[in-house]
């Protein structure tokens, strides 16, 4: 391999974020490389995401089967073990990136693997398995280097299982503690319950998926403890040791104002496995950021067309988990193909003359007097980050929501209108399940007439949230939305609920 | 019972048209009639959508598990048809109307149980148990009586089946036969196909489900031929008899561009039920409409203020099935809230200064200005009857549309881009089943940017269709949409990879 090599544009992590950055980067004829040490497609295809689904998935089907009179007799075991492991390796591609990396080179981007670290403005140091190599970006670079787990102090002695483990676990531990309660830790709680654990969630705060709306974290909270699970909120670990019998973790109760912990006498948990789900740090520790003037470990704080700020120059730009301003698959590839947009624009190869009424093969035009002066919402501009972010969480029932929730809408000094509904009381829940149970809400901002925020809890209320989603986003008065009719007898009929107990 | 009354209002039909209609009509403080004389609560919870979907969901589900590896080996039987039986006679509250009738009576309507006739404008007699009644309306007369099932000339002698016979049967068919390829006959071969009966469907069109794209009739047709079904297309049944062997149909072959019957020898199918399902017809045979210079059994034409057309003085108006404009519950209900709407606006029997700015008890101010400026997309017109009907079929593939079919784009005038997208190349669709099958396609207007239709085929699309409704109905640009992030991993990011097929 060459020692020195130099690219119009370098892309640090070919996770899905890196690999989108990449692919619309390159869209005006810019050389792209981008740089890996692991698997070509990132955390969310092997360690994350898709096999976190392919373990969901099984149990899913069963219990909505189970609910259905009719159906519910002819389900008559667990799921097969080991066939879900067997299914979430699949899934996973076995760990092997071959597909992703066959994927990069067909899109005309270079990857080189290893490690990249910054030696100065545009210029970094790639450690190969075959040595270091220096690369020099010509225009600009692009960190999407993503997040790792973050452990508590008090289980790193016992090397905790994180995401990775969890997701990629070839045995199930009969007793297995989980250390929080956002998505990660119902997500896996729900997972290895269905797999057979005996699980125990320990979550330090009073409730479960704190940046939802309270009422999704009580419903994943009744549901895990209907099918066995234990949660534990208010609960510290505080130390925690591993020997032949499992993993004993001391654990306290967090009391008053000042969470702090508290006089009860703590109490030991033995278990064969412990979840540190508690949360994730941007993988900025080891890029050299010293070199640039910024602070390893730091998130690399974005403008809306995610250059990174206090960097001179205007050729540093990040996307996705690394920024702190998103911390989904999702929302990381919308803010990769902005940046990839606005790299493609700013940094036009092609003489001035013919941008800015070329198409681009397969595209719309990338012009740069447009990037220059995108406003809101243009394709240069990662203004949903802001408005009309959507997460979906694959627990039973599964929660989903977008844009605020009720209390951030009121911090935002918004006027407005909280208008919930039983999806349990609709005519396509009776037929859906004989017992079906589930609430959505939207939040309204009087002033506009327009839903700023949706919260969906239910089983299978995944694919409702993007009805809600471009409601939000296309600022679709209320009036308007009362011609959107929802077809009868489905669960969206929802939204005619919500409009009439709006007061339409 | 007085044998002469009078109401400012009266509804004919208390199915959930009627019922919305009498609903919001009385809101403005008129008093309201409605006249029913078959089960309050109509064709769609008795005979309809609720007790179809109560016989396809059992086995939806069933399937839905079968396709997940590590769910499919726990499913050991097909449905246990006398439990689906039983829960969709619950479903259909055993026919029995004592909920609709209380809620009729608490929202304050005076229910007439019989059957109307217009004596002449405004005055009708009600055909009661207790003798006839004469009934006036000071204000307006709302015709919400539905549809009948068309029976085909060559059936009517046998007495098949109808949807009605088909969804409240309580024996399942060894061999059932199933005539038309529109909604009713594929979810209830569907449907019957589940419960054991040996199904055949035939159908004189070349395709099912003629009224959506292509690619969707033809997605359920090899489903239910993959699933034992057998389907005849170009067929049609010339006679037919009846015997203690059971129904003998003689089926010939709809061959050439004239639709004739052809010369190949007629064929003869032998079953122990048949389905008509060919189409419907508008419920006016018998309402006296002579009395009006209407002919009876037409179809009642509308404008968009659901007023009849060809009636002097504005006191008639008509909703749902009956109009020939809509043909489904959900659109009927619409219908049923703009002129119930309308009508408490224009009739609203309060002094004017009290009006415009009066917000009506748990609703919106009604106005008869606002009423008189309505222009398209106010609660005052029926706008979305033109350019956003969704409809879904619950058959396996489900299938779900709304607004126009290429086709139909085309013929309005529209420059259009068709764009379209396989489900199963998603990573949702990976982790939902084993070897997941559907497409979505969307149809923009280019000269707007705009989607004007959408058709979803695939396992659980119905609650998907309600994004593509939403972003028709607010006409939200392309461009707008391309901010509207949908969570990965969902069946959602379909919308995703049609923006980017479409060139975004």
């Amino acid at each position: 391999m060459d020692d020195a090599r130099e690219f119009d544009v370098v892309v640090l992590g070919a996770g899905a974020v890196g690999e989108n950055v990449a692919d619309r980067a390159s869209r005006t004829g810019l050389d792209v490389a981008v740089v890996e040490g692991a698997l070509v497609g990132g955390e969310c295809s092997y360690w994350a995401c898709m096999p976190s689904k392919a373990l969901l998935r099984p149990g899913d089907a069963l219990a909505a089967a189970r609910a259905v009179p009719g159906a519910d007799t002819a389900v008559t075991g667990p799921v097969d073990v080991s066939a879900v492991l067997a299914r979430r390796d699949e899934v996973a591609a076995h760990w092997d990136d071959a597909g992703q990396v066959a994927w990069v080179e067909g899109a005309g981007l270079t990857l080189l693997r290893g490690h990249a670290r910054f030696a100065g403005p545009r210029r970094l140091v790639v450690t190969t398995s075959d040595g270091d190599v220096t690369v020099t970006a010509r225009r600009a670079v692009v960190v999407a280097t993503g997040s790792v787990a973050a452990v508590p102090a008090a289980l790193r002695d016992v090397r905790p299982w994180t995401s990775r483990e969890a997701t990629s676990a070839h045995v199930v531990p009969r007793r297995l503690a989980v250390v929080g309660g956002g998505v990660v830790a119902t997500e896996m709680a729900t997972a290895f319950a269905d797999l057979g654990a005996e699980v125990t969630v320990l979550v330090r705060g009073d409730r479960l998926l704190p940046s939802a709306e309270p009422f999704a974290g009580e419903a994943v909270l009744r549901s895990l403890v209907d099918r066995g699970v234990r949660v534990s909120l208010g609960a510290q670990v505080t130390s925690a040791s591993r020997d032949d019998d499992g993993v004993h973790l001391v654990v306290e109760r967090v009391t008053g104002d000042d969470d702090g912990v508290g006089a009860a006498a703590p109490e030991t948990l033995t278990v064969d496995e412990v979840l540190a789900a508690t949360g994730r740090l941007p993988a900025t520790e080891d890029l050299g950021l010293e070199a640039l003037g910024l602070r390893p470990g730091d998130a690399l704080p974005v403008d809306d067309a995610l250059a990174v700020r206090g960097v001179d120059g205007g050729w540093l730009f990040a996307a996705g988990d690394v920024t702190g301003r998103t911390a989904t698959t999702h929302q990381g590839k919308y803010d990769a193909r902005v940046v990839g947009d606005v790299v493609a624009a700013r940094f036009d190869p092609r003489p001035t003359t013919d941008v800015d009424d070329a198409a681009v093969a397969g595209g719309e035009p990338l012009s740069r007097a447009a990037e220059a002066e995108a406003g809101d919402w243009s394709r240069y501009r990662a203004t949903a980050d802001h408005a009309a972010v959507p997460q979906v969480v694959f627990t039973r029932p599964q929660v989903a929501w977008v844009g605020r929730t009720q209390a951030q809408a009121r911090d935002a000094g918004l006027d407005v209108a909280v208008v919930g509904y039983e999806l349990g009381d609709l005519a396509g829940a009776t037929v859906t399940a004989a017992d079906y149970r589930g609430r959505v809400q939207i939040v309204v901002d009087r002033a506009r007439d327009v839903v700023v925020g949706a919260t969906f809890v239910g089983p299978d209320v995944a694919d409702m949230l993007h009805a809600a989603t471009v409601a939000v986003v296309g600022e679709v008065p209320l009036s308007r939305l009362w011609h959107a009719v929802p077809s009868y007898p489905t669960l969206s009929e929802v939204w005619l609920r919500l409009l009439e107990t709006a007061g339409r």
